[in-house]
């Protein structure tokens, strides 16, 4: 229950476009919040990349083709969704709105999203529980201590949540030289690992590397994901995958699905576009292993080339910051609804009635000869 | 007959080129008008790519070769033309001149141009036909309502268009950001239109998407060309392809010529360039099918390489617009000289004595080391 | 005899590279001529790409082998040189500075440069020679009447220039943009054809292309070089060919060389740079076949790029004409001096003692990641 | 012993990274000498190149690979070190800071780094070594006269430097544009070198080329690295190479090491990078032969690159220069510190636990659609 009234901004004059909240974010927000917002890690040279893979990438349109009838349904869990968007999890929402979570879930519910709570959320996942729809996952990191990982997995079964996401790609993460710039500082205390006691302060031998040896000594492995798939019963999602060899890897450990991610550009600066990469991650994994795709969408046409590159489902996680910053749950719930328009219409044009029809159609290169 | 006298400003200092158009425009024109007229769907990546795949192309030039007493004559549903450049449709051109489309139709008439009076154009095709020569074509837009499509064709046929233009790649557009931004508002009525019923809200079962159950729903197939080709005895041309399987789709069907297209990126924005699109489509119709081409030419080399690539003829629509807004019919008719002689310096530079040998002429790629 | 003496003026302080005159001359010129003298035909598309092309070749050093006792040298019509580099034929060069070609002739004289004569100079060819040293050659348009055409031949004969390079890649010729937007007025009287009475109107039949059957009617073709190379004992140099199929017919029809150009982009634009062109060319006429290069080189490493992609020996035009105007006679001997200094560095990084160790050298692309 | 005692400037606030040195020197410095320090050769085409070849190239992330126990220990002339950078041999550091060498060799001792005095050391190479740790090279420039090449081999040995690096690939230099046009002029005193004779003045035959007969009489061949093989039992690496045919010469001369390098960009414009040369070297020489890159590095992300590329180790110029100029001694050990860091980061992201793993790690193009 949210006891205090959801706020129910207007859509601001100006939006046509879901990529129309980044450009009004960029005007309304703190500028040192905006850096953190949409810097990468480091120099930033994946986060520009994204956008500038879904850029690069074309669509031949087949105009004459019947599309009337056509749908954006799809399975994932085995349950059926009616588009392939969800909300990606996203840490620390209060910096964004007042009504953080409260907003982007509710917003989730109205427009039948699924809604992914972030462990580093502003709200706990109690609290994200008790306003969400019920169509919702938690976000899971793995703590450096074993007991409190699942500590925090049976909550989010308590909680309600029907799919556990474990993101796997930032065990360390350089922050972006942008909004260092910035000056901005992230918060520290999260809601969801208040309780817990601080983790003892790490031994290293003389010599022995603060982050190899020190770090990265609780960094999850193939091994913890085997752990992990036996301790739930919920469907379990490894996300921030890239290699095709470790996508291969999660398929035979039994994984329910893999989300293609360079975390926005947020984890190692340097790596591929998820677009750029997920074609050899769908080779791997063969046609019918649930993928999902994160990382520089921002727009319904880049959600059909992922979808055309071989994600069954996408995440979006600026523009749900974006829309919250802008305009509160009204603006994330309009914002899914301008990416689903501009995916439809992406169908329509290119003669796709179903997301399988997209699935099959080839993108060409743009820009190639410049 | 037009009842007020063509305006024939003089042609403004400092045009020295067809593109010289398009630079002038930008001063002369209404911010938010010129915003709309430049601006492609979306963000506008085909518009962009329009251009930069022209201007990536290369003709290497053969001076040597005799190219005294050639021409630049094509034929076009079996009529000989004294040049292979044609005025595209082009909407609401009251918007860029006082004398909307009796300017353009009598530049066209005075420079041996066919012209192409458009669905949507400001003046009836009626007022068209009165004013225009008789090298005249009519481009057409599936109504919802069949009866009123069948209705506009007759209208046609009685007022003598000698072909058929039926545009299919715009069932539903997405505005251009640019416009938007700028605050453009487009015309709502059209004069064509505007004795037709309004057609009926459309019904959507729960959950139906509003575009691809909705706005599709009189979306034109393949079926409804079959259906248009048996109405009409005008010679019928499909404009709006790119993609060769629909190419040789249409091939079987037996329509007069195709016009590969990407709506001078006012389609689906992501789609190639046209330029780009053209080898693939004239490899699949084979190498006597009539092909024409529009979507960013800007200058006679362009026409040259849209030729070189495959096409018979080209269609100029901004440039067209452009020149109108500059200096009306005058304008226009200069601007289709000035294509016409850049395009016949590219012949006489490159060895081409006739537009068949410029279809033999290999481009080849610029910048490609950049 | 020049009875004026010549301005020798001062090299101007911060000169420490020939591509310093170019950078230099954007300061000094009339901005005006400086657009005329940058700007390529039309939009400048090939202008560009010459300069582009050079800097994306890349030549891997190889320092530890011996140059010791290297040099330039190099044999041209039987004429053995100290170095590659001759002044291109460079028209009215009274616009760049008093002295004219009084002052690059001496230039040329002073750095045992073969300086070549245009039809287009400011002074007659007969006052070129008598002011230029024994390594002249002229440069010769067609003209419209055979006669005279002829006529010009027989007066660089009796003047003593020992070369004939004959133009072809200009029977017409699009203005620049960019010199047009400037307001350059070109010349129109030339000393070489002032006794030469006007070529008679050309009559035209209904219809015909006033470029193709007009223009071009004069305009050189293979047959024309065979009639001159019957008319002239001098060696003739066939200037302005890209195309292999080209060069290999002129290697059948006896010229004595070819020179691989675009007319540094102020012929047809869209062509590609001389430099990419060049290893076809090369290809196509064997090993030993006399060819130069001339479009778009600013440094003594594109000379060295040059004639590692194929050619023998290179023209400077730009560059000659730039520091014309900055320093007069002076300047240009100057910037000669300081091509063949960067020449013959680039020759000792990379381990090449000679030119013939240049043409054996392996170019790689730079910046292909970009 | 340093008897003025070391400046331990503050870390200014704001550097994050090892590129932040960079970015504050530029706003620290003296303008003219930062343009030196930061220009190329001539134009400075390879000197960009250096810092695009490393940003195109791509690190696919693999989270899931145990890394913790890893190391970055290399072993280099039979001696282990726990990282693989180096302090590369920079002149004239008294233009940086007042501390000059003894600066960057006390950072150096601190952060367990091999100190590279230059031949054009502000600092004697004998004042070098009484403040440098043990673990010091020297860099030799051959010298006209053999003798005194000898003498300075001798004086190196005998102050216990442990390695010797002959830098071949300068031996003429162009100045960068550049720094000529901010007015820098470089220092001319060295104080390793003041005691010697000047070289006698060259003389050339008439016509013979300055550079090729002149300068380059002098310059190291490889039979001069024969001779220095036998003049010294230093482990001798040679410092400027990038084609692989001269690497395999080399290793068949029996060198200790090569280091591939174009000198920052400051020896032949229009090298290619050396990270783009160095698979081809690697190649040539076969897995195990030593190896190392300098040129470019700004990030530990670019150290792991070069080795991911082939290097075993890298070194690291323009960087320890940048440091020295913001924050002196201490400066130059948190550049060290950073880099490691950084390096780190990106090891523990991308699965490597060792360097051997980095080694094994395949890149992949970023932005190759652009």
């Amino acid at each position: 229950m949210n006891e205090q009234p959801l706020s129910l901004h207007e859509i601001p004059a100006g939006v046509h476009s879901a990529a129309d909240y980044a450009r009004l974010a960029a005007e309304v927000m703190d500028p040192a919040l905006f850096a953190y917002l949409e810097g990468g890690s480091g120099p930033g040279r994946t986060a520009a990349e994204n956008l500038a893979a879904f850029a690069n990438l074309g669509v031949v349109p087949q105009p004459l083709r019947r599309v009337s009838g056509g749908h954006t349904r799809c399975v994932l869990n085995g349950q059926q969704r009616p588009h392939p968007i969800m909300l990606a999890p996203v840490g620390s929402q209060a910096l964004f709105h007042a009504d953080a979570e409260r907003a982007s879930a509710a917003a989730a519910q109205a427009t039948d999203t699924c809604f992914i709570a972030s462990t580093m959320a502003s709200l706990s996942l109690e609290d994200v529980a008790a306003v969400a729809g019920p169509d919702r996952w938690f976000q899971l990191y793995f703590q450096p201590d074993r007991q409190v990982t699942r500590d925090i997995v049976r909550r989010a079964e308590t909680a309600g949540y029907t799919g556990l996401v474990v993101t796997v790609d930032t065990p360390i993460q350089l922050p972006s030289h942008r909004a260092l710039e910035a000056g901005f500082v992230p918060p520290s205390e999260m809601a969801n690992l208040r309780d817990y006691p601080k983790p003892p302060a790490q031994d290293l031998e003389p010599g022995e590397s603060e982050i190899l040896c020190g770090m990265m000594r609780g960094a999850p492995t193939f091994g913890d994901i085997d752990w992990l798939a036996q301790e739930t019963g919920l469907p379990l999602w490894v996300k921030g995958i890239l290699h095709p060899e470790d996508a291969r890897e999660l398929v035979t450990r039994g994984v329910s699905g893999i989300i293609v991610s360079n975390h926005g550009g947020r984890a190692l600066d340097g790596a591929p576009a998820s677009v750029s990469a997920i074609s050899a991650v769908r080779a791997s994994v063969g046609d019918r292993f649930p993928l999902m795709l994160d990382s520089g969408i921002r727009s319904g046409a880049d959600v059909f080339k992922a979808i055309a590159g071989g994600a069954d489902a996408v995440l979006v996680g600026r523009l749900q910051a974006y829309a919250l910053s802008v305009a509160g749950a009204l603006g994330v719930a309009h914002m899914i609804k301008l990416l689903r328009q501009e995916m439809e219409a992406c169908m329509a044009l290119s003669g796709c009635a179903t997301l399988a029809d997209v699935r099959d159609t080839d993108l060409v290169p743009l820009g190639a000869g410049r």
